[in-house]
Protein backbone atom coordinates (compact mmCIF):
# COMPACT_ATOMS: atom_id res chain seq x y z
CA UNK A 1 0.00 0.00 0.00
CA UNK A 2 1.45 3.89 -1.23
CA UNK A 3 -0.36 6.73 -0.32
CA UNK A 4 -0.76 8.75 -3.44
CA UNK A 5 -1.09 12.42 -4.00
CA UNK A 6 -4.01 13.16 -5.94
CA UNK A 7 -4.19 16.14 -8.01
CA UNK A 8 -6.03 19.45 -7.33
CA UNK A 9 -8.04 18.67 -10.15
CA UNK A 10 -9.52 14.71 -9.45
CA UNK A 11 -10.04 15.71 -5.21
CA UNK A 12 -13.87 15.85 -5.80
CA UNK A 13 -13.76 12.57 -6.75
CA UNK A 14 -12.94 11.46 -3.69
CA UNK A 15 -16.27 12.78 -2.04
CA UNK A 16 -18.46 12.64 -5.57
CA UNK A 17 -19.70 9.07 -4.85
CA UNK A 18 -20.83 10.02 -1.70
CA UNK A 19 -19.44 7.93 0.98
CA UNK A 20 -19.78 8.83 4.98
CA UNK A 21 -16.30 10.83 6.20
CA UNK A 22 -14.60 11.47 9.23
CA UNK A 23 -13.50 15.14 10.13
CA UNK A 24 -10.19 15.57 11.89
CA UNK A 25 -8.17 18.75 12.96
CA UNK A 26 -5.81 20.01 15.69
CA UNK A 27 -4.91 23.30 17.89
CA UNK A 28 -2.40 23.45 20.32
CA UNK A 29 -1.57 19.89 20.29
CA UNK A 30 -4.71 18.60 20.71
CA UNK A 31 -6.93 16.37 18.61
CA UNK A 32 -10.07 14.86 17.75
CA UNK A 33 -11.89 13.28 14.99
CA UNK A 34 -15.73 13.11 14.18
CA UNK A 35 -18.06 10.76 12.07
CA UNK A 36 -19.33 13.38 9.35
CA UNK A 37 -21.63 12.41 6.67
CA UNK A 38 -23.32 15.59 5.69
CA UNK A 39 -20.05 16.46 3.87
CA UNK A 40 -20.37 17.37 -0.22
CA UNK A 41 -17.81 18.96 -3.18
CA UNK A 42 -18.93 22.34 -3.42
CA UNK A 43 -16.46 22.98 -6.21
CA UNK A 44 -13.40 21.18 -7.78
CA UNK A 45 -11.38 23.00 -5.01
CA UNK A 46 -13.98 23.30 -2.46
CA UNK A 47 -16.37 21.69 0.00
CA UNK A 48 -19.34 22.24 2.36
CA UNK A 49 -19.06 20.15 5.61
CA UNK A 50 -21.69 20.37 8.10
CA UNK A 51 -20.53 20.03 11.91
CA UNK A 52 -22.64 20.87 14.88
CA UNK A 53 -21.79 23.40 17.77
CA UNK A 54 -22.10 20.22 20.04
CA UNK A 55 -18.62 18.39 18.02
CA UNK A 56 -15.38 19.20 20.16
CA UNK A 57 -13.52 18.78 16.97
CA UNK A 58 -15.34 21.94 15.72
CA UNK A 59 -13.67 23.93 18.86
CA UNK A 60 -10.19 22.92 16.75
CA UNK A 61 -11.40 23.90 13.31
CA UNK A 62 -12.12 27.37 14.88
CA UNK A 63 -9.37 27.56 16.20
CA UNK A 64 -7.03 25.96 13.82
CA UNK A 65 -8.52 27.44 10.43
CA UNK A 66 -7.85 23.77 9.13
CA UNK A 67 -9.25 20.54 9.11
CA UNK A 68 -9.21 17.25 6.89
CA UNK A 69 -11.85 14.90 5.57
CA UNK A 70 -11.26 11.18 5.17
CA UNK A 71 -13.40 8.02 3.82
CA UNK A 72 -13.24 5.33 6.14
CA UNK A 73 -13.56 1.86 4.36
CA UNK A 74 -15.52 -1.17 6.00
CA UNK A 75 -12.51 -2.45 8.15
CA UNK A 76 -12.99 0.52 9.98
CA UNK A 77 -16.91 0.56 10.26
CA UNK A 78 -16.61 0.02 14.55
CA UNK A 79 -14.31 3.14 14.68
CA UNK A 80 -16.74 5.27 12.31
CA UNK A 81 -19.20 4.81 15.14
CA UNK A 82 -17.31 4.80 17.98
CA UNK A 83 -16.25 8.66 16.44
CA UNK A 84 -19.31 9.75 15.90
CA UNK A 85 -21.30 8.29 18.93
CA UNK A 86 -18.72 9.44 21.69
CA UNK A 87 -18.05 13.33 21.77
CA UNK A 88 -14.64 14.58 22.93
CA UNK A 89 -16.36 16.96 25.62
CA UNK A 90 -17.67 13.94 28.00
CA UNK A 91 -14.92 11.53 26.90
CA UNK A 92 -11.72 12.78 26.88
CA UNK A 93 -9.89 9.51 26.14
CA UNK A 94 -12.11 9.36 23.29
CA UNK A 95 -9.09 9.46 20.84
CA UNK A 96 -7.17 6.70 22.65
CA UNK A 97 -5.95 4.03 20.38
CA UNK A 98 -6.69 6.37 17.39
CA UNK A 99 -3.80 5.72 14.80
CA UNK A 100 -3.29 9.22 12.75
CA UNK A 101 -0.16 10.64 10.82
CA UNK A 102 0.58 13.55 9.63
CA UNK A 103 1.58 15.37 5.47
CA UNK A 104 4.54 17.54 5.51
CA UNK A 105 3.56 20.88 5.34
CA UNK A 106 -0.32 20.28 7.32
CA UNK A 107 -0.87 20.50 10.96
CA UNK A 108 -3.81 18.24 10.48
CA UNK A 109 -4.29 15.01 12.09
CA UNK A 110 -4.55 12.13 9.62
CA UNK A 111 -6.53 8.92 10.16
CA UNK A 112 -4.57 5.60 9.47
CA UNK A 113 -5.87 3.25 7.17
CA UNK A 114 -8.66 5.41 5.49
CA UNK A 115 -9.50 5.25 2.04
CA UNK A 116 -8.71 9.09 1.52
CA UNK A 117 -7.39 12.24 2.82
CA UNK A 118 -8.82 16.18 1.84
CA UNK A 119 -6.97 18.66 3.79
CA UNK A 120 -9.02 21.80 3.72
CA UNK A 121 -8.66 25.72 5.02
CA UNK A 122 -11.32 26.76 6.42
CA UNK A 123 -12.97 29.58 3.84
CA UNK A 124 -14.37 32.26 6.57
CA UNK A 125 -18.15 32.40 6.10
CA UNK A 126 -18.94 33.52 9.43
CA UNK A 127 -23.06 33.94 8.98
CA UNK A 128 -23.46 30.39 7.30
CA UNK A 129 -21.55 28.72 10.09
CA UNK A 130 -23.89 30.29 12.68
CA UNK A 131 -27.13 30.06 10.74
CA UNK A 132 -26.44 26.39 9.09
CA UNK A 133 -23.21 24.96 11.30
CA UNK A 134 -21.93 24.85 7.45
CA UNK A 135 -18.25 25.04 7.28
CA UNK A 136 -17.12 26.00 3.57
CA UNK A 137 -13.37 24.72 2.79
CA UNK A 138 -10.86 25.02 0.50
CA UNK A 139 -9.19 21.62 -0.63
CA UNK A 140 -5.27 22.55 0.15
CA UNK A 141 -3.93 18.79 -0.78
CA UNK A 142 -5.53 15.10 -1.55
CA UNK A 143 -4.42 11.87 -1.21
CA UNK A 144 -5.39 7.57 -1.60
CA UNK A 145 -4.41 4.53 -0.66
CA UNK A 146 -3.71 3.65 -4.14
CA UNK A 147 -5.04 0.03 -3.70
CA UNK A 148 -8.59 2.00 -3.82
CA UNK A 149 -8.00 5.07 -5.71
CA UNK A 150 -5.28 5.37 -8.68
CA UNK A 151 -4.97 7.20 -11.65
CA UNK A 152 -7.73 9.69 -10.51
CA UNK A 153 -10.46 6.61 -10.58
CA UNK A 154 -11.70 4.78 -7.55
CA UNK A 155 -10.88 0.93 -7.77
CA UNK A 156 -13.97 -0.82 -5.77
CA UNK A 157 -14.38 -3.06 -8.75
CA UNK A 158 -11.44 -4.70 -7.85
CA UNK A 159 -11.01 -3.51 -3.85
CA UNK A 160 -12.05 -6.61 -1.18
CA UNK A 161 -14.90 -5.55 0.76
CA UNK A 162 -12.71 -4.69 3.75
CA UNK A 163 -11.56 -1.78 1.62
CA UNK A 164 -14.72 -0.12 0.34
CA UNK A 165 -16.13 2.91 1.44
CA UNK A 166 -19.45 3.27 3.79
CA UNK A 167 -22.47 5.05 2.43
CA UNK A 168 -24.16 5.57 6.26
CA UNK A 169 -28.09 5.79 6.54
CA UNK A 170 -29.25 5.27 9.76
CA UNK A 171 -29.01 3.40 13.03
CA UNK A 172 -26.02 1.09 12.51
CA UNK A 173 -26.04 0.92 8.79
CA UNK A 174 -24.33 1.33 5.99
CA UNK A 175 -24.22 0.24 2.69
CA UNK A 176 -20.88 -0.63 0.83
CA UNK A 177 -20.21 0.72 -2.65
CA UNK A 178 -21.79 -1.52 -5.30
CA UNK A 179 -21.07 -2.77 -8.40
CA UNK A 180 -19.67 -0.12 -11.23
CA UNK A 181 -22.39 0.32 -14.36
CA UNK B 1 -45.41 0.45 -6.63
CA UNK B 2 -47.00 2.62 -4.27
CA UNK B 3 -45.33 6.56 -4.13
CA UNK B 4 -45.08 6.86 -0.49
CA UNK B 5 -45.36 10.36 1.63
CA UNK B 6 -41.81 9.98 3.24
CA UNK B 7 -42.36 11.57 7.16
CA UNK B 8 -40.41 14.98 7.03
CA UNK B 9 -38.07 13.49 10.09
CA UNK B 10 -37.12 10.73 7.79
CA UNK B 11 -36.95 12.89 4.63
CA UNK B 12 -32.57 13.52 5.47
CA UNK B 13 -32.15 9.49 5.00
CA UNK B 14 -33.55 10.11 1.00
CA UNK B 15 -30.08 12.14 0.58
CA UNK B 16 -27.74 10.26 3.35
CA UNK B 17 -26.21 7.85 1.16
CA UNK B 18 -24.81 9.66 -1.26
CA UNK B 19 -26.57 8.75 -4.35
CA UNK B 20 -26.40 11.15 -7.48
CA UNK B 21 -29.50 13.17 -7.84
CA UNK B 22 -31.76 15.17 -10.48
CA UNK B 23 -32.95 18.17 -9.86
CA UNK B 24 -35.87 19.90 -11.70
CA UNK B 25 -38.45 22.99 -11.58
CA UNK B 26 -40.59 24.91 -13.36
CA UNK B 27 -41.63 28.30 -14.22
CA UNK B 28 -44.59 29.52 -16.34
CA UNK B 29 -45.68 26.25 -18.04
CA UNK B 30 -41.82 25.97 -18.92
CA UNK B 31 -39.81 22.60 -17.04
CA UNK B 32 -36.49 21.63 -16.91
CA UNK B 33 -34.27 18.92 -14.65
CA UNK B 34 -30.92 18.30 -14.95
CA UNK B 35 -28.23 15.89 -13.18
CA UNK B 36 -26.83 16.54 -9.96
CA UNK B 37 -24.54 14.77 -7.82
CA UNK B 38 -23.10 18.05 -5.45
CA UNK B 39 -26.49 17.81 -3.49
CA UNK B 40 -26.38 17.47 0.22
CA UNK B 41 -28.76 17.57 3.85
CA UNK B 42 -27.87 20.82 6.04
CA UNK B 43 -30.18 19.64 8.66
CA UNK B 44 -32.56 17.37 8.72
CA UNK B 45 -35.33 19.92 6.83
CA UNK B 46 -33.04 21.36 4.72
CA UNK B 47 -30.41 20.58 1.97
CA UNK B 48 -27.70 22.33 -0.11
CA UNK B 49 -27.80 22.02 -3.98
CA UNK B 50 -24.66 23.28 -5.94
CA UNK B 51 -26.67 24.20 -9.77
CA UNK B 52 -24.46 26.48 -12.13
CA UNK B 53 -25.66 29.44 -13.73
CA UNK B 54 -25.17 27.62 -16.72
CA UNK B 55 -27.72 25.65 -16.56
CA UNK B 56 -31.24 26.30 -17.61
CA UNK B 57 -32.90 24.50 -14.68
CA UNK B 58 -31.58 27.11 -12.50
CA UNK B 59 -33.41 30.09 -14.09
CA UNK B 60 -36.49 28.34 -13.25
CA UNK B 61 -35.83 27.88 -9.86
CA UNK B 62 -34.93 31.40 -9.10
CA UNK B 63 -38.09 32.68 -10.75
CA UNK B 64 -39.92 29.91 -9.08
CA UNK B 65 -38.45 29.40 -5.82
CA UNK B 66 -39.32 25.84 -5.80
CA UNK B 67 -37.75 22.65 -7.33
CA UNK B 68 -37.07 19.17 -6.94
CA UNK B 69 -34.08 16.91 -6.04
CA UNK B 70 -34.97 12.82 -7.30
CA UNK B 71 -33.08 10.30 -7.27
CA UNK B 72 -32.51 8.10 -10.27
CA UNK B 73 -32.23 4.15 -10.60
CA UNK B 74 -29.89 1.98 -12.72
CA UNK B 75 -32.53 1.50 -15.06
CA UNK B 76 -32.87 5.77 -15.98
CA UNK B 77 -28.69 5.35 -16.34
CA UNK B 78 -29.03 6.81 -19.83
CA UNK B 79 -31.69 9.55 -18.36
CA UNK B 80 -29.13 10.71 -16.00
CA UNK B 81 -26.09 11.25 -18.65
CA UNK B 82 -28.41 12.84 -20.82
CA UNK B 83 -29.82 15.38 -18.34
CA UNK B 84 -26.82 16.28 -17.09
CA UNK B 85 -24.64 16.74 -20.88
CA UNK B 86 -27.07 18.48 -22.58
CA UNK B 87 -28.28 21.97 -21.58
CA UNK B 88 -31.94 23.11 -22.54
CA UNK B 89 -30.09 26.37 -23.81
CA UNK B 90 -29.31 24.49 -26.58
CA UNK B 91 -31.69 21.60 -26.77
CA UNK B 92 -34.76 23.22 -26.91
CA UNK B 93 -36.71 19.67 -27.04
CA UNK B 94 -34.27 18.51 -24.26
CA UNK B 95 -37.41 17.31 -22.13
CA UNK B 96 -39.31 15.72 -25.01
CA UNK B 97 -40.31 11.93 -23.71
CA UNK B 98 -38.82 12.43 -20.49
CA UNK B 99 -42.33 11.62 -18.37
CA UNK B 100 -43.19 13.66 -15.26
CA UNK B 101 -45.79 13.80 -12.71
CA UNK B 102 -46.70 16.41 -10.03
CA UNK B 103 -48.22 16.08 -6.44
CA UNK B 104 -50.97 17.95 -5.28
CA UNK B 105 -49.85 21.01 -4.00
CA UNK B 106 -46.95 21.29 -5.41
CA UNK B 107 -46.28 23.11 -8.61
CA UNK B 108 -42.57 21.31 -9.59
CA UNK B 109 -42.85 18.31 -11.83
CA UNK B 110 -40.90 15.18 -10.55
CA UNK B 111 -39.98 12.76 -12.96
CA UNK B 112 -41.58 9.12 -13.32
CA UNK B 113 -39.57 6.12 -12.29
CA UNK B 114 -37.13 7.56 -9.94
CA UNK B 115 -36.50 6.19 -6.31
CA UNK B 116 -37.60 9.13 -4.46
CA UNK B 117 -38.33 12.87 -4.46
CA UNK B 118 -37.54 15.77 -2.36
CA UNK B 119 -40.19 18.93 -3.26
CA UNK B 120 -37.83 22.27 -1.62
CA UNK B 121 -38.42 25.57 -1.19
CA UNK B 122 -35.66 28.03 -1.74
CA UNK B 123 -34.23 29.63 1.23
CA UNK B 124 -32.91 32.74 -0.09
CA UNK B 125 -29.05 33.35 0.67
CA UNK B 126 -28.19 35.22 -1.86
CA UNK B 127 -24.56 35.86 -1.03
CA UNK B 128 -24.00 32.01 -1.24
CA UNK B 129 -25.32 31.67 -4.62
CA UNK B 130 -23.61 34.30 -6.51
CA UNK B 131 -20.20 33.45 -4.47
CA UNK B 132 -20.03 29.49 -4.97
CA UNK B 133 -23.82 28.73 -6.72
CA UNK B 134 -25.09 27.56 -3.96
CA UNK B 135 -28.46 26.63 -3.08
CA UNK B 136 -29.93 26.13 0.00
CA UNK B 137 -33.64 24.39 0.42
CA UNK B 138 -36.23 23.59 2.71
CA UNK B 139 -37.66 20.47 2.32
CA UNK B 140 -41.41 20.93 1.95
CA UNK B 141 -42.70 17.24 1.51
CA UNK B 142 -40.77 13.63 0.44
CA UNK B 143 -41.90 10.72 -1.62
CA UNK B 144 -40.22 7.36 -2.27
CA UNK B 145 -41.19 4.22 -4.38
CA UNK B 146 -42.21 1.60 -1.52
CA UNK B 147 -40.31 -0.94 -3.67
CA UNK B 148 -36.80 1.01 -2.46
CA UNK B 149 -37.44 2.94 0.11
CA UNK B 150 -40.13 2.05 3.01
CA UNK B 151 -40.73 2.45 6.93
CA UNK B 152 -37.95 4.89 6.76
CA UNK B 153 -35.18 2.92 5.29
CA UNK B 154 -34.18 1.65 2.22
CA UNK B 155 -34.37 -1.91 0.82
CA UNK B 156 -31.42 -2.03 -1.70
CA UNK B 157 -30.55 -5.59 -0.27
CA UNK B 158 -33.95 -7.03 -1.41
CA UNK B 159 -34.15 -4.57 -4.79
CA UNK B 160 -33.02 -5.54 -7.92
CA UNK B 161 -29.90 -4.18 -9.87
CA UNK B 162 -32.32 -1.73 -11.80
CA UNK B 163 -33.93 -0.66 -8.92
CA UNK B 164 -30.38 0.51 -6.78
CA UNK B 165 -29.35 4.18 -6.87
CA UNK B 166 -26.23 5.38 -8.66
CA UNK B 167 -23.26 6.93 -6.98
CA UNK B 168 -21.53 8.87 -10.14
CA UNK B 169 -18.04 8.53 -10.12
CA UNK B 170 -16.68 10.62 -13.48
CA UNK B 171 -17.15 9.64 -17.11
CA UNK B 172 -19.97 7.43 -17.65
CA UNK B 173 -19.58 5.31 -14.49
CA UNK B 174 -21.18 4.99 -11.72
CA UNK B 175 -21.35 2.35 -8.24
CA UNK B 176 -24.62 1.15 -7.89
CA UNK B 177 -25.28 0.57 -3.63
CA UNK B 178 -23.81 -2.58 -2.69
CA UNK B 179 -24.12 -4.61 0.27
CA UNK B 180 -25.34 -3.58 3.55
CA UNK B 181 -23.01 -3.76 6.45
Amino acid sequence: MTIISVPSEKAYRLLNHGATTIVSAQNDGVFNAMSASWVCPLDYDKITAVISTASFTRTLIEKSGLFAVQLPVFAQKDLLFHLGENSRFSMPNKMDGVEIFYQDGFDVPLLKNCAAWLICQVIPEREMLQKYDLFLGKILAAYADNRIFDGGHWLFETAPDELKTLHYVAGKACYLDGKKV
